[in-house]
């Protein structure tokens, strides 16, 4: 095995850095985020791999954002217009949701030619082409002071499936959705089953579903 | 598409919910934690899908933990030993890492055969067979307002890899690890590579690594 320090970790070159570093935590939730400036309704999109789950009852999810970099426009639409969508990528439009997250002077979704759409009144555009969508409400915003890192919380508002895609039990069917994984800061993924398992109890062996 | 508004999703039944809410985010970083409990020397594995990439320089790490769950042995030795290691897992101990989260008496080592591992003087367990460990101390800790959820930032100190998964430029091939990926509560996949993408610009089509 290979072994890294921090000291290894802080005193390579910087590229290097970010791409280890980037992958150590494993695959990522990708999600790309759709927002609109309250004043100039110009939309953005981008694409994050920080999503996660906060809560159930009621339903929260998790975004980070790094301080001062390319993502700002989504935070600045988020604090300000107080909503946002989250929407799976299929491999569709990968790479479309790739090239969102560069400098575009203009609207991402007109840029990559992902169409926006806006479903129930809600007032941030969702992804047309994603089989899983997600409109968040602003729940709360933190500043993490050891990095300067904004942990946004959004409450899940609204949620679009592909029906074919969700169980009785609940449970969605990332694969039959085509949902995309990445790793890192550029790899990307589909998933491929290896098995549902039986709730885990001391005196009972691991079942497939 | 089938839509659920909030109200639908707190109507729901519980266990509904809880596999519903936790697959909406996506394919999730799984790992297995090690701790050990600095008196006792008892040792605790658990399985994660909440680790996140919170900053590169310095090289940290976030997990959340779920207030009063089975998890809680875990976060009480990290909070009293200031140290822990995360585990990839791989589809040759998957449903062992699974059912590490049953409520054991004993140490989930030696309940589910994950041998458990000493690597240069660090205090909290490696799993042996994981291809990639690393050694964190704990660097803060937050608790979340909004529903109690507890926030742990980890500083990386020691990274172990499996060394033909690495490559000249820090990229990490998950693929070539065997690292598995977790979705709603129950459910592991492996990934499928699509593609690495160039860095994304504004005058230049996305290309393929």
């Amino acid at each position: 095995m290979k072994h890294f320090t921090q000291k290894d970790i802080l005193e390579a070159e910087k590229g290097f850095r970010r791409d280890f570093v980037n992958c150590l935590s494993g695959y990522k939730s990708l999600n790309l985020i759709g927002t609109i400036h309250a004043e100039t309704k110009k939309t953005n999109l981008a694409p994050f791999s920080q999503v996660f789950h906060i809560g159930a009852s009621p339903p929260l999810v998790g975004i980070l954002f790094r301080p001062h970099s390319v993502e700002r426009h989504t935070l600045e639409n988020i604090l300000q217009s107080k909503c946002f969508t989250l929407n799976h990528v299929t491999e569709t439009f990968y790479k479309a949701a790739h090239h969102s997250s560069a400098r575009w002077k203009d609207s991402e979704f007109a840029a990559t030619g992902l169409k926006e759409e806006y479903i129930d009144g809600f007032k941030a555009p969702y992804v047309a082409a994603s089989p899983l969508k997600i409109g968040c409400s602003l729940a709360d915003v933190l500043t993490l002071a050891i990095n300067e890192t904004v942990l946004v919380i959004g409450s899940v508002e609204h949620v679009y499936l592909e029906e074919a895609a969700l169980g009785e039990d609940g449970f969605i069917d990332l694969e039959k959705l085509g949902t995309v994984t990445s790793s890192g800061i550029d790899s990307y993924h589909l998933g491929k089953k290896l098995a549902r398992l039986t709730y885990a109890k001391p005196d009972q062996p691991v079942k497939e579903i």
